[in-house]
């Protein structure tokens, strides 16, 4: 096959039309795609209908050598992607009592359904000759063949199945029809925005051309992805080293990672390799940290629990915040947050403790602008307080306020300044 | 021109197909187009490259009655969406003045800058006859033309701008257009999941044309469209009402709400019409359902607080859960989730309060099978509780664990019964 590869994305369903859902799948996937080194020239979104999928399907052959469909592999009857792609490449749809046996399993373990309903049979048929992609992550089974010259690629539509599918079975595919190695490393940044780290990274970006350097923002955080083409992996990682290092020295130690999983992530680890264990005391974020540590599968060894004091006396009776000190400094102060930070430590028994007390707005309470968050941490026998002014913007403002808490924590246990100005980076 | 028309959302932007940029312009644009009855059947990204842009609308023009372009209108040189439209629509390019003014004004008032560059002039070109949309959030004007039968709208890219245009300039000049009203209603789904909805409503949703019925699934959630197409608004209500009518008579009390927000809104909506306060006491959701609770603006006027459990030892010292009950039943057990939830409900001074103990997993207890979730609501004199056995899954089974403690609430407040088998619906 020529070299490099064009892909086009079809997305296929009428809710993306409607404006039901965005077309996440098409960024995603583009993302992996580029790292591949694979051009994507064309997305194209057309509705659960065949007809006009069908004459998407023509137009595309003609103008991409792989076409990558996401969408429309379900039970349900406007699930129709597999029957018009197969015909539109010639291919008979052939039944796979391996993958309808998975199918009943699943519903069986994971759904806890012992009579899975006949429509959902119609996941297991696959055009003929193709390489079938297991869903380990739901039901409907994804495939991939080659006919006319051009390459196919289905993927089922929910974000978090496309995604998994796309880097457990697809890359591999398309890996294997290239002969170049195309190597990425991310460098994980928190407390400071997208524009602030382009200004200082510009130049860099725009002088490099393999291996590439390009900036993703993801929801408070920004994310710097490295990639490099060569002819084995040894070369690529020897261009790519001193791009990182070169980076690492501009940015310094508001990079969090490299190729890690998200912030709490890494601060579960950092805990885990500590021995040692955390608890929260929330106002304003209600629960957001103590969730997103909790969304890490083993997070008992390390979280012993959380105080989501929201209403102000709560502060006070669940707590045992002073309540003249809530009155001398206002609720949303510094020195309530540490107070929140000190006495979730004590009742939780916990290494360290993280609190946040502050406006998430949209309401203002007369007193603090909207945005102004005091996080704490409080460990054996110190406490620390950032204050934020996130500006307007309710989950935002939540996002920044939890990220900080996890900035924190990772500054301490990591023995770098834990109080920092976001503002000023 | 004929009715209903049809539109494609063409977005120009080599950042969309690098998957820099998410396309939240052709989702919002689908939103509004879909309210004006105007049919989207496809959208189409292309990069800043004249040629594919050429040949993209050429496809285009040959598919619908009106394209709506994003992008590519602003000052720098990889900005030539007007330029590759004027072209293929045999229109010249023509300097307006007044824009030009405009632009300067914008610079030195709102930016601050006395000089604006040359390269912003650019954007004083629009083809010749088209209706101005003048730019009152940003710098790029847009415009509108009527050319061999199409209609052309040129928005920028920038969201906000897109956005604000697009209502502002675009809606009138479409609303001129049509003929035909296109509504709709959603009809939002707990505690079932998407195939066993449609195999209930498959016969229904075959039969439809106008109105038509669609399930959408969600994280836990199924959402019904209802769409009608009529003369007037209240011709097309009364096409659907019917339609509703039917789907109640099938689904019964898993249906929460029409046209609402989220399961936590609803929920939200009902405490706070009825003065009522909650507090949670969460294990395995750990801060999840007090965070989606925390996410709505306003939620203290029903939110107390709550406590997150997760260590056992925290559910004695915190909550004041005997030991003699935790060692008696286990942990995970429905006794331990009804007296986490009447502690909390003590401990927080709420009218209501749910909890949740179980396992979420990956990893076992040894004791219950992963997915195993009490979940529990106590009111004055009453505790209820229902069991989950989710299955495998992290994600999902605090998804459904919390989704339970809300539905359970929901049945609460509405005087359903408040425990059902989640498994047999």
């Amino acid at each position: 096959m020529k070299s490099p590869l064009s892909a086009e994305i079809l997305s296929v369903g009428t809710e993306l039309l409607l404006g039901n859902t965005t077309n996440t799948d098409a960024r995603d996937i583009s993302i992996y795609l580029s790292e591949l080194g694979i051009n994507v020239f064309y997305h194209t979104v057309v509705g659960d209908n065949p007809e006009r999928l069908a004459k998407a399907v023509e137009i595309a052959r003609g103008r991409a050598d792989i076409i990558i469909t996401t969408g429309g592999l379900g039970p349900t009857c406007d699930d129709l992607t597999k029957q018009v792609l197969a015909k539109a490449f010639g291919l008979e749809m052939v039944f796979h009592e391996e993958l309808a046996e998975e199918m009943k399993r699943y519903f069986r373990e994971i759904i806890g359904v012992d009579n899975m309903t006949e429509n959902n049979l119609q996941q297991a048929y696959l055009p003929a000759g193709c390489t079938v992609f297991r869903n380990e992550w739901g039901t409907a089974p994804g495939c991939a063949f080659e006919a006319g010259g051009v390459r196919v690629i289905m993927l089922p539509g929910p974000p978090r199945e496309c995604n998994a599918m796309f880097t457990a079975c697809a890359m591999p595919y398309l890996r294997a029809l290239s002969d170049e190695v195309i190597l990425s490393h991310s460098l994980h940044i928190v407390g400071s925005g997208e524009s602030a780290v382009e200004a200082k990274l510009r130049s860099m970006m725009n002088e490099l051309q393999n291996p590439t350097l390009a900036p993703y923002a993801k929801e408070g955080e920004v994310m710097l992805r490295i990639t490099a083409k060569a002819k084995t992996a040894e070369e690529a990682e020897k261009m790519m080293q001193p791009v990182i290092d070169k980076v690492r020295e501009i940015l310094g130690d508001i990079i969090y990672g490299i190729d890690t999983g998200s912030l709490e992530h890494v601060v579960f680890e950092l805990l885990k390799s500590k021995n040692m264990t955390i608890s929260t005391a929330e106002s304003c974020t209600g629960g957001f940290i103590a969730k997103r540590i909790t969304d890490l599968s083993g997070s008992s060894a390390v979280f012993m629990g959380g105080a989501i004091t929201y209403a102000t006396q709560s502060k006070t009776s669940v707590l045992g915040v002073p309540d003249e000190l809530i009155k001398k400094h206002g609720v949303i102060s510094g020195e309530v947050a540490a107070e929140m930070a000190k006495r979730a430590r004590e009742l939780f028994g916990s290494s360290i403790s993280v609190s946040t007390t502050g406006l998430a707005g949209p309401e203002g309470d007369g007193i603090n602008p909207v945005g102004t968050v005091f996080v704490a941490l409080a460990a054996e026998n110190e406490v620390f307080v950032t204050q934020l002014n996130s500006g307007f913007g309710r989950t935002r403002v939540r996002t920044l306020a939890s990220n900080c808490a996890f900035d924190m924590v990772r500054r301490y246990l990591t023995g770098l300044p834990v109080v920092v100005d976001y503002h000023k980076r």
